[in-house]
């Protein structure tokens, strides 16, 4: 790829330099300005196609300015700079598309957000996004599974060392490992999914009481004239008409604008998400530690090099994804403490959410993409692990030595005799079965055959096998 | 009550005096030092006996431990000092209790944490201490759901101005306000629900792969020799044992000692509540404001009562269940984090989730608590509300009016309009229906009854009274 | 301006559509994108010309490299992209920029990133965007300083009512909170200062040893041959050279690669800002409240505008203001944890630095610009708090009223006795001093002059006015 | 130490159970309610003193005051449970105080909070808890930047890889790892000391303006009749005075009651702290890890034992400082974010700045007295440093072998030559310089001796002696 340009001023990009995890990502494109400018033009859209459905807005109306509804046809700069002057980007927009279908047909520029509000707009906009975006994550938390499901059957009773606390604790197998990873993945999914069937429309007007939707109701109503418009009945036609045009939910009781749940479940189930792929990619790096050794990140061209070092091969993958799961936890706290919105629309809380929302679903989606390809590409060196084990050896079973000599010398004294006898080994570099045969506590206790096998770590791997098949079991 | 004291220098105590949101409130006794120690004991005597019901333990052995499985026979702070050489508090744990058996009966010392380790115990403790407390929480929660849902009937229709961005924008009731803050109260019980209904036993023994308790299956089978055991089996059978003593869920496929899903679900549901509380906060504090002065606190004598100012009455609870709302969602940022936790079990990202998740399930407890008096005893000032309304007057709908005047002029036009008409009647001090029925553009459009009736507040409620409804017939 | 487009697909655009605080503003240019790229270039520019400065690299190739390192040349997308092969934008950087020169001068390609590593070309150039943004911040925050001493000076004696917990309280002045307002900026500068002034260069190659630079500067001494290296001495002139072409400083004792003081500490002075304008974005918005009215924000034809409501004229400065103070501190706390940083160079930590602290930096640098807007344009209604001090009436000085009459009563019973007098005069809507006037504690204790003069708030502002003069005493 | 306890309900006792990094240090003391209640008592006396010694307050009562100002003689959880009815501990706090006084002399207990406010107090007993707290952490901190010192000289050249992105980079000696550690430590002390010098009183009266204090010292003045108080002059005197009398700073211009730059300050220190020890502590985790073995823990008896497994030694003291790392920087997050203080008096900012600043101070307190014992006992094993070098063997020199090639074939060729080089070398298992010896491009570039030398790790340190001198000659 060239990286040579022409060049020119021009307005600033959004190239995602500084935030290597997304840049090129399904999810970069799917949250970037001109995508989220698109999706407030499309709830503008579907809330006059809905208008139309029950009547109150003319078809051809609704058809032009859902034609109109384009980004491309706007300057999204210029929508920008309005937001400065009214606190948020709809009333820019909304003048910019009146603009454009006057220009086409004047009378349909009359039912461009018709009777509605800056919030609805932007918050189903909003919801679309989100929307988009969770499907894209879920696609590829779905392919990172798939191939961790691969790992953990095919390494379901690879031998390695389990790790607490930094050292060396009993043995656990690689395929357990991966079964866990990917157990975090699916409850990321889980959770993702529930948000995602309940994302919402944004439909209360002005400060949560429809009432602009009403009135332009009474008027626009099919009889031409005043005509009594029942307002239980009306909300919930349009509110449905609204998410049918949209395929969003219909969403909860009351208008949201000032009860923020919809975004409140977004921060969470999306932080959960980072802090899930944030837990594989740490893994993953204690594992390709240099010393360690046990796994590494797939070979690319050019992938993981260094500007200085030449003979380096970084685990760049995981590092992008550790780097998301830095982040995003304290974003989405950020947006949790928008819950706390005074009175029918904050003067600022619901502000803060948006440039907080969007990092959050693309720092969260380019570490699920990031993931896929850790996952799918994964180098695993079973014969490392093995070699490592041998490291700590047989210390690696004191566990289960305690445990066979509680019933002879006492749980207590057992541990304490295990916890002499593998400083002993480990101080004079002999292994541990030698020096246990020595104790005189022991004479007797054990055949020689009977020792050997107790203190192999290859058979104290407990139910490793059978909690990789339990979890594999679960699609 | 009486504040002196005889005094001593003792042990600390944990008086609350920092944090009175929760001070003397049902989760404060329920999340104490002597409430988790408890909690971790029950754990461990929980375990015998699942045990013991497989027939792994003597059931005499088991009965012992579970009768003297009790905090009060323990030191609480010696069990805490431990933990600063073993880093978590269950080592030191499992040495006391065990000295206790011992001297009642050596031979059940033995069977004190068979084939367990430190997190198993504490993490069964602290789903224990957090179940405990979710309960009160969503007690709370519905208390206090129940009052708001009287105060949405009894004011169904009581007008008051919406606002937004701090000004009036249309007329709204304090009904459809009440119905808020009770739907955003009863979307964080269903989330505390969902949580709390799977909330797991940890049981993987040393690294994950339960090889302890196998172990000594093993050699505690009933056959009292070595038998062969079947690990998935025994897996299954124990862990839903444990689950059944415990009252807890036999939780996910794999043990989650380092897959902290049950604690980032706890975090998430806890700063959704506590969020939840603080909007119903905010609001009674913007409608206390002396100028507002729309609700009042329930009048207590003493509450409220100010060191310097005999007149004050603060709006102490919203204060409080505010600075619970303030801090709850940084909190429960930390403990997102430690998702990102290595290897089998992290070194230090376990650790920290300790005093976070303690100071959630308490912050957001005593906010709940402190809520249900705040929602039962709120005072509801209606002809306060009805005067406000009047200071912004027919501007409130200054919505409707361009709504009704747009097929007249186009609908920006008649925006145009309205806002100089508005700005004129403010400037002038003027009725706006005075205003407006002299601008030579509407002559004739409006007979002056008509427009009184349009320039009515009252008359442009919406949906509110529909909304309330809604939101009142979903229980 | 006109929102309409010609419009194409092309790439991805940073607008500002989801963050109007900083949009258009000179702190959104100075961390845009293109700003960084350019600093990372001036970095790889000064390196070159130190090392010529000190004779390691010809003259003629330095100038060369400054002339092409100018980031019109390169295309940032491809940059960009080339960081999810190496975590970092740099390799791709030093790739483009080599091949730039070599077309020009294939020798002067040789001294492109001599000895150096990605880091030390990040982080200087980081350094040197966040030296120009604070220097813009701390601009702003000195012009809305010196609005505000206007402010504070012109309302010195403008009775107000001071509230605390959300109450009128006792009398306070307009010209106090806005010197308030001004001294809490004046705090936020000189920490922004302490900081700018610190702003390092990092220099320490592959992994802090400088290595690589001392390696090249043997093979590239003046002596044309390999000659020995002073280490000490080399470090020393390298890094001062390096800062004098940088304008940055020679920094701490050692290389920060892993020692993140420069950027903890600009997380902490953009939070610490952020904050300080929050404070005054909150009490505009509470001064502004409909019913408080007491100030307003500046006048600017359309500013405010609502999409539904004609008459609103929305807080809207203050409200971007609140939502960058909501945003920042949570994006700080990430990037604290970030001293976190594990080995030589972090897998992960380092790398979430970057967003984060852009974030950071145009946020705060968006909320300061429009500070200036607010604190210079603000009205203030002097008539509109008298008007309000009065509502409360002498119920706000009822803490005068005890001390005066605590040598009489007792000061126990004074309190007591106006708690219950101003309840009363609340309740039966009569002035305080006439209730007092009637109690039969109170026979003969005060003329009516003298009462009246105690009961009137405008004279209980204690130091207030004294207050102002010290503070703007102090430049 | 005995874990048995007779036991009984009593109060709840803050035992450290869930917070092992504070159990038992000295911040943990400094800090608890006795020590808050305690100081804001000396805040009540100091504050009295300080009105006697401008005549305002008899000289007897400011000594009876002072001497029962005595957090024992109090019950703490009384006074705290009375924060419920007004929000915070002071009103009840100088109910019990002046209670104690009257019954010794009830004319002193006139001059009890004479004038104040509960800001004042608790705000002043804030600040000198933080200062007592401070204290103790700069003295640890300077013990543990003394141990560091020792291991920097004595390990100035003890060889080690550095790694970056968890691999082996370049070589570096762990002398300049420890002087890294320790620069952080200072860096910490220094952002502490200057806070501390900075901690002042807090002296507002009800609202900011000192109204109360000005009018006790009209009725109090020396003349014992009316007298004019000079209102700038009399704020100097009496802050000064509470100044001297409490060992705090005057402070800023004005009351800080809604300017919280102190506590901003604090929590931006105090996160600093956290994240510098847990800098360390992460560090030598990554070194203590069972494969690398370069450090380990200092061996206490005891210390670091696994309730199941006998044979490890945990790093505990690195897992307490990390977790207390992970904590601090959200909770001071939460502190930082209480700038945005509404009004004179914030309705839940302040309150929850009280808990949230606690936990800063003693986690942050606790972390650095376990990092005295770290530094002072940490094992270093440089035999094993040079094994682990070995295992990447001339691979960590090859920066430097394209530096030595660079002239002969070009910087990006000798790169790319090295990058197959050392491939090679790893995939056949065959020494670097063997290898490079065969190469065709290289065919007498080196001789034998000298090819040697290049490739001998520990002859490719850079300046890290130098840098280690550098940092230790700065105390």
């Amino acid at each position: 790829m060239s990286v040579l340009n022409g060049g020119s001023a021009g307005p600033l990009r959004d190239t995602g330099l500084l935030s290597p995890v997304r840049a090129g990502t399904p999810a970069e494109a799917a949250v970037s300005d001109e995508a989220w400018l698109q999706a407030m033009l499309d709830a503008e859209a579907a809330l006059t196609r809905a208008q139309a459905g029950l009547g109150l807005v003319p078809p051809e109306a609704a058809r032009t300015i859902t034609r109109l509804a384009r980004g491309e046809l706007l300057d999204p700069r210029a929508v920008a700079l309005t937001a400065r002057e009214t606190a948020n980007p709809v009333v820019g927009l909304v003048q910019a598309l009146s603009r454009l279908v006057e220009k086409e047909d004047p009378a349909a520029a009359e039912y461009v957000h018709r009777g509605s509000t800056s919030q609805d707009v932007l918050d189903t906009g909003t919801m679309l996004v989100a929307a988009r975006t969770l499907r894209i994550i879920r696609s590829d938390l779905a392919r990172a599974a798939a191939a961790l499901a691969g790992l953990a059957r095919d390494h379901r009773d690879t031998l390695m060392a389990g790790r607490t606390l930094t050292l060396h604790a009993v043995p656990t197998t690689f395929g357990l490992k991966a079964a866990g990873w990917r157990q975090l993945l699916q409850d990321a999914d889980a959770r993702l999914g529930q948000v995602l069937d309940g994302l919402p429309v944004s439909l209360g007007g002005a400060a949560g009481t429809l009432a602009g939707y009403l009135e332009y109701a009474r008027i626009d109503g099919r009889a031409g004239t005043d005509t009594h418009v029942d307002a239980a009945r009306h909300v919930a036609v349009l509110t449905e008409a609204f998410a049918a045009e949209t395929g969003l939910s219909a969403g909860p009781a009351l208008p949201w604008h000032a009860l923020r749940s919809p975004v409140a479940d977004l921060a969470a189930a999306l932080a959960f998400t980072a802090g899930a792929l944030g837990k594989m990619a740490v893994d993953v790096q204690s594992l390709a530690r240099t010393e360690v050794g046990e796994v590494a990140e797939p070979t690319v061209a050019g992938r993981g090099a260094s500007s200085a070092m030449p003979q380096k091969r970084n685990p760049v993958l995981a590092t992008l994804m550790r780097s998301a799961a830095l982040q995003v936890p304290v974003l989405a706290a950020g947006l949790t403490q928008c819950l706390v919105a005074e009175d029918e629309r904050s003067a600022g809380a619901w502000h803060a959410e948006w440039l907080l929302l969007r990092e959050c679903l693309r720092l969260t989606g380019g570490a699920a993409h990031t993931a896929v390809e850790l996952a799918a590409g994964l180098q695993v060196r079973p014969e490392r692990m093995r070699r490592n084990v041998a490291l700590t050896g047989s210390a690696l079973v004191s566990e289960r030595l305690a445990a066979v000599l509680a019933p002879r010398l006492g749980k207590a004294a057992a541990k304490r005799l295990l916890t002499s006898a593998t400083e002993l080994a480990a101080g004079s570099d002999r292994p541990l079965p030698k020096v246990l045969a020595e104790l005189p506590e022991l004479t007797g206790a054990f055949d020689p055959d009977e020792l050997a096998r107790l203190c192999d770590p290859a058979h104290y791997t407990g139910a490793a096998g059978a909690l990789v098949d339990r979890a594999l079991s679960r699609p």
